[in-house]
């Protein structure tokens, strides 16, 4: 079997997030397997490193597919966006190692939230950030960030709905910048629960308008109270952006 | 009477255009009157620098409008950010002396096209910029770019209908650079006639991509044949970016 592993940029405004849900709906992990499949002419399933959620965004999602076909990478990378929407993007196409697994095998993963802290609305980013008008204090968001660094149980930090899976998860770093207006988090860790970054962003925002002290990231933790630190960001704002094996 | 200033960005994707038509159609000067009179309690009309077309969008688009009462900018300002949609926001309001008119007092404007020049799309850039495939060559561009600068006749570059007004126009600077992937070409001029810059970038990219020598410029405006150089470009690449008084 040959192994492909394909880098997707994606503006998932219009899609129910990546994951095919098997009933037709509008995903882009569908979109892709569709593509894939009339390409091969044989049943194609990709593995994705993220489920990224309905309405969130990805500058480098990684996924890849096996086949017993050889194929010239650059063919189905113009193959690919030659057939996908404008709004999906297949930047790169290489061949791999049998063994590598998109999902299993993803060391870190980093997700960028840009947050538009003007009063008025940025017309050109209004789909690919939150909108926050009240002043955020970077300072003190930067200051709250460091409850979340290392090994924690993140429960009340996700929707995460199994019961039988670990909820400890490892942040590795957060870094806070303005940058012209916006102002990007960018997380890194070992892997997220469904919803977390957005609920970690949400509680940095309280903090960061002077709603909520910083330790109320710790005590929220602690608790396992989903939505005490804060309301979950957009999906808009949040971008998978690096994911490393 | 009192004179305000504004400074106004819009995406124009889903706009007829700047300039009211007076059938009810959807024109950014449209919205903007609507929020204003709503305000002022009276019809107030605006004055645009420019009549971007349909689906083009503003960086800095200045307009003004003046009424008989005395209004505090900030005000001003707050209340059409909070009334009008997310795609046109007013970044700037200040009283000006009451002879300013944004579109008489215009010394120049600036304005910029982006090319997104890879083979595959940009899915946060699929409106906000045109998508040429082939491989640009930036040099030729810059050199037939030169063809423009100065006082020529643009009939060849423009759909003007008006045949009893002026179609001698003089362009000051093309500046043409490369950034992560985009080409952008900003073109500074005394005015511009109905889709001048569209035809002008047009012609530079079928020279950027070999289709056409750099001296079809001059013979096109010459011999005031419009099309002969290249295609209209697309109205979603194109930015007001800077008008100066």
């Amino acid at each position: 079997m040959y192994n492909y592993k394909l880098t997707v940029q994606y503006d998932g405004s219009r899609y129910k997030g990546w994951q095919r849900l098997g009933n037709g709906e509008n995903t882009i992990q569908d979109k892709i397997e569709q593509v894939l499949s009339k390409m091969l002419g044989q049943e194609i399933e990709i593995v994705g490193s993220s489920r990224t959620d309905a309405g969130v965004h990805a500058l480098g999602q990684i996924a890849n597919f096996k086949t017993d076909q050889l194929l010239e990478p650059q063919e189905v990378k113009a193959y690919l966006n030659h057939y996908l929407p404008e709004d999906i993007s297949i930047i790169e196409v290489t061949m791999v190692n049998e063994n590598f697994h998109a999902r299993y095998l993803c060391k870190d993963k980093t997700y960028l939230y840009k947050i538009w802290n003007k009063e008025y609305s940025h017309p050109f980013f209004r789909k690919y950030s939150m909108h926050v008008k009240g002043i955020l204090d970077i300072e003190k968001m930067k200051a709250a960030s460091r409850h979340f660094i290392g090994k924690h149980d993140f429960t009340a930090f996700s929707n995460a709905k199994s019961k039988k899976k670990s909820t400890i998860r490892e942040i590795y770093n957060i870094d806070i910048k303005e940058e012209e207006g916006f102002i990007e988090l960018r997380i890194r860790g070992d892997g997220f629960l469904y919803n977390m970054v957005r609920w970690m962003v949400g509680a940095l925002i309280e903090v960061g308008l002077g709603k909520k002290e910083s330790s109320v990231i710790a005590l929220t933790m602690d608790a396992k109270e989903r939505g005490k630190a804060g309301d979950l960001a957009e999906p808009g704002g949040l971008f998978l952006e690096k994911v490393t094996y």
